[in-house]
């Protein structure tokens, strides 16, 4: 059981928490419990370490002390949540990442989990004894604290279920599943019972911000079935409820697409009159790579002047400005006419697995976005999504369009 | 350099801490850092803990999860001043209590240091990096983490001294060092540049809160000397400041009398007509220290009544109910007429080494209280100071009268 920071924001969620666990426990399972720090807590320990300062020339930077100031976050409420078990009459302790250990490299501040050793926490749950296991950090093989980037409690979670061999690892986050699109934008939007680690992977990177992709990426991988589902009830009304995410083949009705995601975290950079010979494409994004900007859709045109093309291509909104001096740098040298910025641009992406195995699928995409009058700027595909480049004006249209035009919102 | 919980209390401060700690590097010396944790941060995970409640009967108490939470706040500190150090240039890095390790017993919320392993920080030392080390905290032999209990950060600095083989440890606090009396009560306080441990640890436990009576009885233990200073200065303001703790024999001049201190949390208990033969107070005392209580002035006498006595004695004002049941639950067996309390009183005491070799100081004291019209009503001594309980009201007058009555006034 993973409990996200809004599930242990006050004493009073903390209590809930516990209950949680207790009807769990009480119902014949062994569990063990992941938790985040209490909603609030890690960004005002970030803000602290920003107020810190970065290192002088010549010394090391801080990431290993940013770690070191931010895991506290978890060890509070993984303390809390043990002493708060144990008075509603629960055994329970709580297992910093150190004392198991959670072992990770040493990129401090966004490390990747490397073992989780299970022999202790197989003897708590052998005594009895329910492990409260602090989120997001891990030990470096030096003894030093590391924290594996934010959101990654999840991975946690999903990293010890998979040490442990759990029959599942169920993420109580204050929704009560994954749904068919965004039910702030689409009221009808519906709760998918089950899901497969794919299609969750795409909506968790289009923008679903419901799970973390790296958990979906390493549940998939190591077999975790995971389940999504709210924290914000008593004990007996989760029964049944949330989103399971697990292999396709488990999966009986399939439909062919599952959901509609969107991101407004978008920025359009176009290239005009670009030399049209080999070895372009490859400066260009070998350049921005370099840089470390992650570059998701890409379209190369012909222009209308003989022997030169148009490329667009978008990157995150944080990364527009820079890549925009990156490739202006290479003007001189690639000869191409003029950049252009567009931020005022979103990705709406349809995802379904039964797109491998159904023809006419983005057919009725173009079309349901062309009968409302949203022009496509950007088209990318998958085996299992599509994805296009719109005005940002249009997105909320888009979703609705989309959703109804697969049936989404019919059960 | 230990800096208590006001002198970290915001990045601000840290800063200045920061430029402290610089400017004795700069002046040529190996440096180690203890710090509490940021003013106000362990009331608030204190009041977390028990607002997550007391464990259930059959379930060991919380007290290991306290710890858990609680150690966090000097996790914090550690982590940032740390940061604070390499943002202006000086190398640095935390140390958490089982990183070093500083190895405690299992007392869970008072536990107790049984050692500092010196090894890793002196490493640290070796490779020209400043450890900041995490106060407080300590880690037991099973690998949980252990807090020495409320204003022991000055114990872990003089621990952590001990076992560095240090030639001095600084204790910078809110105070420029250690007072002849509260500057509060009499303006005319004036610093004392060196006091002998054992006045100094008279002074911590009649009521001077400026160094913690536990790390005294360590410094004194391990001849570590300390020094008393002011964190709220730029570096530099401070050479020559501060009071220096160390042995008698390195204090050149020596006065009668070095201080006066007082207490308001006293209460008085009074048992009346008490059977006049061997074993009561054994009786009495024996039930007491069994329930944790701790006794300071006694004195019996005899009541008019043939064969009968009198006794009164003090404890901490928290204890006063609980040690007036258990008196109470004697009666029958020890067959005294009654019993009465009054915390309406204060003990007020004057310390120096001087009066071991010098007559006439307690007939100074009670001339001077006299002469105020301070009555008595009970007068306890050992070696270094005489101490006497009067009505609270008069506190104030009677500490600016011994005050004057002994020449501390003057330079």
């Amino acid at each position: 059981m993973k409990f996200g920071g809004t599930s242990v924001a006050d004493l009073e969620r903390i209590r809930r928490v516990a209950r949680l666990v207790a009807a769990e426990k009480a119902a014949g399972h062994d569990v063990a419990v992941v938790v985040s720090a209490m909603a609030g807590r890690t960004n005002e320990l970030v803000a602290w370490t920003d107020g810190a300062g970065a290192a002088a020339p010549g010394l090391p930077a801080s990431d290993d002390e940013y770690d070191v100031v931010v895991a506290s976050g978890e060890q509070v409420s993984a303390g809390l949540l043990a002493m708060t078990l144990r008075n509603i009459g629960v055994a329970s302790r709580s297992w910093l990442a150190w004392q198991i250990p959670v072992i990770t490299d040493e990129a401090h501040g966004k490390a990747r989990i490397e073992e989780v050793k299970p022999e202790k926490l197989e003897i708590c749950l052998a005594d009895g004894v329910i492990p409260v296991v602090a989120g997001f950090q891990g030990v470096d093989r030096h003894g030093r604290l590391a924290t594996l980037g934010r959101g990654a409690g999840d991975l946690s979670a999903v990293a010890v279920s998979a040490a442990l061999r759990a029959d599942r690892c169920d993420i109580y986050t204050d929704v009560d599943g994954v749904y068919t699109t965004d039910p702030r934008i689409e009221e009808r939007a519906r709760r998918i019972p089950k899901i497969s680690y794919e299609e969750m992977l795409e909506m968790a990177s289009l923008g679903a911000r419901v799970l973390q992709s790296r958990s979906v990426e390493l549940a998939m991988a190591q077999r975790v079935p995971l389940r999504v589902l709210s924290s914000f009830v008593e004990p007996g009304a989760t029964v049944g409820a949330g989103t399971i995410v697990c292999d396709e083949e488990e999966i009986v009705e399939k439909r062919i697409v599952s959901g509609v995601a969107y991101s407004r975290d978008e920025a359009k950079i176009s290239l005009f009159g670009l030399p049209d010979h080999p070895g372009v494409a490859s400066e260009i994004f070998g350049s921005l790579a370099s840089a470390n900007v992650n570059v998701d859709m890409i379209v190369q045109s012909h222009s209308l002047q003989a022997g030169a093309a148009n490329m667009e291509f978008t990157v995150g909104k944080r990364d527009a400005g820079r890549s925009v001096e990156i490739v202006e740098s290479l003007k001189d040298k690639l000869g191409f006419d003029g950049v252009a910025l567009d931020d005022n641009v979103a990705k709406v992406s349809v995802i379904g697995v039964g797109m491998r195995s159904n023809t006419g699928v983005a057919q009725t995409m173009f079309r349901a976005l062309a009968d409302k009058g949203v022009n496509i700027q950007v088209i990318s595909t998958s085996e299992i999504k599509i994805s296009v480049l719109i005005d940002a004006a249009y997105t909320e249209l888009a979703v609705r369009a989309l959703h109804a035009a697969y049936g989404l919102d019919k059960a």
